[in-house]
């Protein structure tokens, strides 16, 4: 893609209203743009950072038998005054508006109880069961403060998954999987070595929830957490009982500043009664089905890999959410005809080879294209310039580590080959 | 795919408080689900239909230079105050809600003030012209009646492109590309037969505007149509003047009724004058954007195909759109191992071939899974039974024509093949 064509103007500024790193960043590099405290939109370089994510995810969940659904917005109060979550005085942060002739709506903050009055279309007998759906989804929270950039936003995406069980055993077994596959999107998504299972409160249907938390200065919750045994414990559930619980001292646990990137919870049936979302099991008896939510915030997550793995230059993307695979940086594109040519070529040949190239394309100067590439941040920088045609090699710095190697265009595209 | 998977059950009865011909089939067949009158979730069936429908308009989006990007659904009223549409008494459709400070937001019916607003950022010169953005985004529109199912929802999927151009001629340039590309779309999901052309009024800043009208008997649009010529006039400019204007005249018009599926629109710079959207030419003068947007909606399209190509068994959908290619019908699936074991390798014998299928595993009744075939409505109906393991023939059913073949698992292969 031509990065002529992308609109974005890269800034060389800090956003004067913006105090979190990542909102900084992504708003100077192009990413995104505030529409309003916590409300973002997505430009196309930012839109195909999520999008990647959001690939990640869908795969992970569609893995361990989730089915992908797209639940609505506007939220039908009724099914909300029935898990007694319609209140503002339980739930603080609802969007809330109206119909013409008067009738209250809600923007739907998650989706327990719609979906659980969706299933009793559905499930009548333990034949039904089990029942695993997702979404990646539009939700609305009308946050107090939103200060932190897309890591916590009052309209964002989140990918909700909702089990349907019959027993808890089945329940337990698929909560497993589904813990697993949590560790499989961060890991694949560059924050596996970072991104720790917490255990937090688990409400009244179970002894925890967990979170997956990852460590991070600017995070706004604290966890105690032990990198050798890869475990942590969420600061709300820190005591002796709970340590003991775990098998875990005090003295072998760090307090560290950590973002929940993900979290996955026992809902037990607390939702299923509300709505009487039951089933005749096996034994010909009436039960209300067993749920569990699991939830990712897509956003978060970019927000959190751009807050964790940025550095003095810029963003850093890990390869598989970059935006593109490649970026190449041609110098004088626009004035020399040999430079261009040989630039079209090897995209041409990248692209062939299944790679995604942004070729800098712009009238600018080379130490503009290069500090913008920087702040960009796509892994593999090349770049093709009169010098670098008259040596035969082509420049290629590794973003994250420096590293730069001259190498052929042969070699290169051994070397970049997925 | 397991059709048990799919968790949705077929219903008999059409639901009792629909009167669309879309909504009732599409809630029947387990596409959607009522949240509320004019909102609609989108169940595993009805989202595949969607995101295919996406797909086509995506990529024809991006063949005529558009780039992609997501806006968001809270809306600052500022830029809309700067346009005149934030006043209700002008735009009488808006969802409005409140940050809890107190502040007034809307949730966006369309995008073209906050997009003026954002291009501000990054359009400076002439040479940062032309700039094509496109999204698939998520709109509210609080409609006073909601009784057309998904044709004209309250909460609806749209893909909104917007022009941006320094000329009045570049801008009609690229307006007449983006209609063949609408008629490419609407080609493509199979309505392009019924649908035409329309000229329609066209605001202050061009003398017509155009709709892709398809022909619909539940259409709420009227307008005055030759099949020969290809081209239809809205009756809101059904006069003497537009059709002399158009070389038309009222004998070779015939009145139909036609459900508008698209628009594209000359903004002119009614929303860059508002905004103060402008650039500086090559003249050294500074003159206003011209703007232009183009609009779909793919759930509308979805609910077009249905009311228009379904017949008295179902729901028939086009090849290019179908949730999946092919519906293999397995009887005696769950109790007969032969049978069983025959449909598993024909699916992955056609899943290897490219094709997407979905295989009735369900523990039902022939007739049962024969009726709900009809009316999921995929284009190719497969039976593999203990009958036709005995004749080594498979019955392959072409949903639209009816028509019945036996073909052996090669043969079928070739015949299905894309």
């Amino acid at each position: 893609m031509l990065q002529s064509k992308l609109f974005t103007k890269v800034r060389r500024e800090d956003p004067k209203d913006e105090v979190a790193k990542n909102a900084k960043l992504l708003i100077r590099a192009g990413f995104i743009n505030k529409e309003l405290a916590g409300v973002y939109a997505y430009l196309p370089l930012g839109l195909r950072v999520l999008n990647k994510i959001n690939n990640i995810i869908r795969e992970e969940m569609i893995a361990i038998g989730g089915v992908e659904l797209s639940m609505t917005a506007l939220q039908n109060p009724e099914p909300w005054k029935a898990s007694g979550r319609w209140d503002e005085a339980k739930v603080d942060n609802w969007f809330k508006t109206k119909l013409r002739e008067g009738a209250e709506l809600g923007l739907g903050f998650t989706h327990e109880e719609p979906l659980a009055l969706l299933m009793k279309n559905h499930i009548n007998s333990y034949r039904d069961l089990p029942i695993y759906v997702f979404q990646l989804q539009t939700k609305f929270r009308n946050e107090e403060r939103a200060k932190s950039g897309i890591m916590r936003g009052r309209e964002f995406l989140m990918k909700d998954l909702y089990s349907f069980n019959k027993s808890q055993t089945e329940m337990d077994i698929f909560y497993e999987q589904a813990k697993q596959a949590y560790i499989n999107i961060f890991t694949r998504a560059g924050l596996g070595d970072q991104t720790f299972v917490t255990f937090a409160s688990g409400g009244s249907f179970a002894k925890y929830s967990h979170e997956f938390q990852t460590v991070c200065e600017s995070g706004e919750d604290t966890i105690y957490l032990s990198r050798a045994k890869k475990i942590a414990v969420n600061k709300e559930v820190y005591n002796d009982e709970v340590l003991a619980d775990l098998g875990l001292s005090r003295a072998e646990l760090e307090e560290v500043k950590a973002v929940e990137v993900g979290n996955i919870f026992k809902l037990g049936t607390r939702f299923s009664e509300a709505l009487e979302l039951n089933f005749v099991d096996e034994d010909g008896s009436k039960k209300p089905v067993i749920m569990g939510s699991y939830g990712i915030g897509p956003g978060r997550l970019m927000g959190t890999v751009v807050e964790t793995l940025a550095d003095e230059a810029g963003i850093v993307w890990p390869t598989n959410i970059a935006p593109f695979d490649v970026h190449l940086v041609a110098l004088d594109y626009v004035k020399n005809e040999a430079v261009k040519k040989s630039a079209d070529n090897l995209v041409a040949e990248l692209e062939k080879a299944g790679l995604e190239v942004l070729i800098d394309d712009r009238d600018a100067s080379a130490g503009a294209k290069f500090s913008d590439a920087d702040l960009i941040g796509i892994p593999a920088r090349l770049v093709i310039s009169q010098k670098t045609l008259d040596s035969g090699k082509i420049e290629w710095k590794d973003r994250k580590t420096g590293e730069v190697k001259n190498l052929s265009a042969g070699e290169l595209l051994t070397a970049l080959a997925k």
